[in-house]
């Protein structure tokens, strides 16, 4: 795991993002933080030329709309051609057509590494049906211990039909190609309360997938693991007048910290 | 008061914003501190779709544009036709006549629960003249204890025309439904330096009356005394090196921790 | 220098910023921070109503699009035309055709006063070469004291043939009118970490410059040292948990006590 993370800090990896303006700015300072420099760029006739000097593409798709999707799309086969990873977020897939059917149209045409997502997300890809509750999981469709057995293997059944890493995260976390599965219990319930948590770990799988090309499922669950970690370092950190907004700031902060110890 | 929000807790209400991309992240972050859930959703294809599951609609115009106005317009009229609460907020309103002219277009066209604004942005909705300084109220409109009758009346009048509960916000709030005028004396001369204090407000009100849809007025009431004792609280914490941009964390902090007291 | 300063404290000017989505609400609150006023707005149908009531025009083209990109050069048009003084940031010029392209465009078609970048960036635009990455510069690039001199000529001869105020940002910072070069070594290298430093700068230089516009060298040049003396001071203040985002925050703080010394 710490070789994972040396790499980022190494490698510094350059992250196109494509992702919502409500939490870009946290997605750019936790691609800091980690040693990545992030650029933004949406414009259909540039996305092309900045994926080929990225070392990953993330598509988040928080606030899509007609213009981005078609940058998106267009990022996402530039990626393909170079041989470049690229990291889906699909941010409230099942709470509206507009984002389950175009989630479903960027896995189609677009071979991504990692699927990042939490578990509502990730079943409105999977099947017709399910709930939403707009960006946020469904109460009844959390990962518990008590179903624990039969989520990792519905994530493995998707996982090996999207040949992609999936990474589920909520207060158990599953990240698996299909074949081996890792299992993360790490985090904070209060990370709920922060906006965009699951966006800046998409930006962050961004770049260690971008700094470990050939190991995916590793790069995806050292960047899980990271963020959890930092969830409960930050967590350790708050005094009682924090709440939500110093939390976020301690978050970054916190991985800002991580992954110097294995660095060479 | 206490009520009301203990019911934004109880009830964790959904709040669909279209807002703009200066404040979109404190207005997320703002939400969650309350209890509430954001959802940010601007294109006009899914907007009917995300209304239809949450609780309130909070419409602010601070960075509109073609795209964004009629998607704006959709989503009122499908939240009307719902009867979801839909909260105004027309930041900008007699800066320019787009902003102007859409802000009456948008009253004239959706059915509005709340309008939360500061008095210039007030009087540029009601009167055909007026001034105005970008998107801060002008020194010569303000509610001083001097005008307060005047302003009271003019308040009511208003509300009662556009048959909204009218919130006006500066140092001295003025909020009413056009018979009932609450005022209210809190928050601090400092959140003047923090942007978007009024858009978070508006994002909060938006989660107030989502919860208490039969009491809107109470709603707004409650959401500009958290919003000002968040303001106090915040300020009360400041070190000598703190600046606005503390004082921003310290504020969403506050309000991380205000309304648990009632909470059932 | 004082004087510069305390006249963005007195005068508070308006500042208009067309500007990008990741790093606008920082933007927004340093220009609060230094006593100014923001006002964002970027629909081509009210951008020149709004130059038109502002001190100064900002424009930004981190995340330009083809709607942005017509509304910065027509905003441009209107501040020249009625004397308002306009600072550019070709944000990752050189990364893309689109974004070297329109950056030339822009000073083709708009008089400005201050050019801010770093010298990537201002490499794209004087040459037809050089490399870029992503929105940093590269290293081979960069101002050094030991081809500081070469470096000052440089600027110069760019600023001279651009008609502007040139400030190239960096570890060294060179500010000059083609004339006069001031050279600033102020600042920390952990300001690389924190997302949007370069825009925040630019963005109080349009303070600094709308407060001052009659003397855009020493605008520029009081704006620069402002935001280095911030990262030094924000650097003292933190603690062995902080990181990059709570770096961000005590800049922004560092701003909003500064230039209070001389304020009359």
């Amino acid at each position: 795991m710490e070789n994972v993370f040396a790499n980022v800090r190494k490698r510094s990896p350059l992250v196109h993002c494509i992702t919502n303006y409500v939490t870009v700015n946290d997605c750019a300072n936790i691609l800091l933080a980690c040693g990545a420099s992030p650029v933004m760029a949406d414009d259909i006739r540039e996305v092309g030329e900045i994926v080929a000097i990225s070392s990953a593409l993330v598509v988040n798709i928080g606030t899509l709309n007609e213009r981005t999707c078609e940058a998106m799309i267009a990022a996402g086969r530039k990626a393909n051609e170079l041989g470049k990873p690229v990291v889906f977020d699909p941010v409230g897939a099942g709470a509206s057509k507009l984002r389950t059917d175009f989630a479903r149209r960027f896995l189609d045409e677009v071979r991504v590494s990692v699927i990042r997502g939490n578990i509502s997300e990730i079943k409105a890809l999977a099947e017709s049906g399910g709930a939403s509750r707009g960006v946020d999981a469904c109460e009844e469709d959390r990962v518990t211990e008590e179903n624990l057995d039969r989520m990792v293997g519905y994530a493995k059944a998707f996982a090996k039909r999207a040949r992609a890493v999936l990474a589920i995260t909520g207060a158990i976390d599953v990240v698996t190609d299909g074949e081996t599965a890792n299992v993360i219990r790490r985090g904070h319930p209060m990370m709920a309360s922060v906006t965009g948590t699951g966006c800046q770990l998409t930006a962050m799988t961004g770049a260690f997938v971008g700094a470990n090309p050939d190991n995916a499922l590793a790069a995806a669950t050292a960047a899980v693991e990271a963020m959890g970690r930092a969830g409960e370092i930050a967590f350790e950190r708050l005094t009682p007048q924090d709440g939500n907004s110093s939390y976020r700031n301690y978050i970054i902060d916190a991985v800002y910290h991580l992954g110097n110890e294995g660095c060479s």
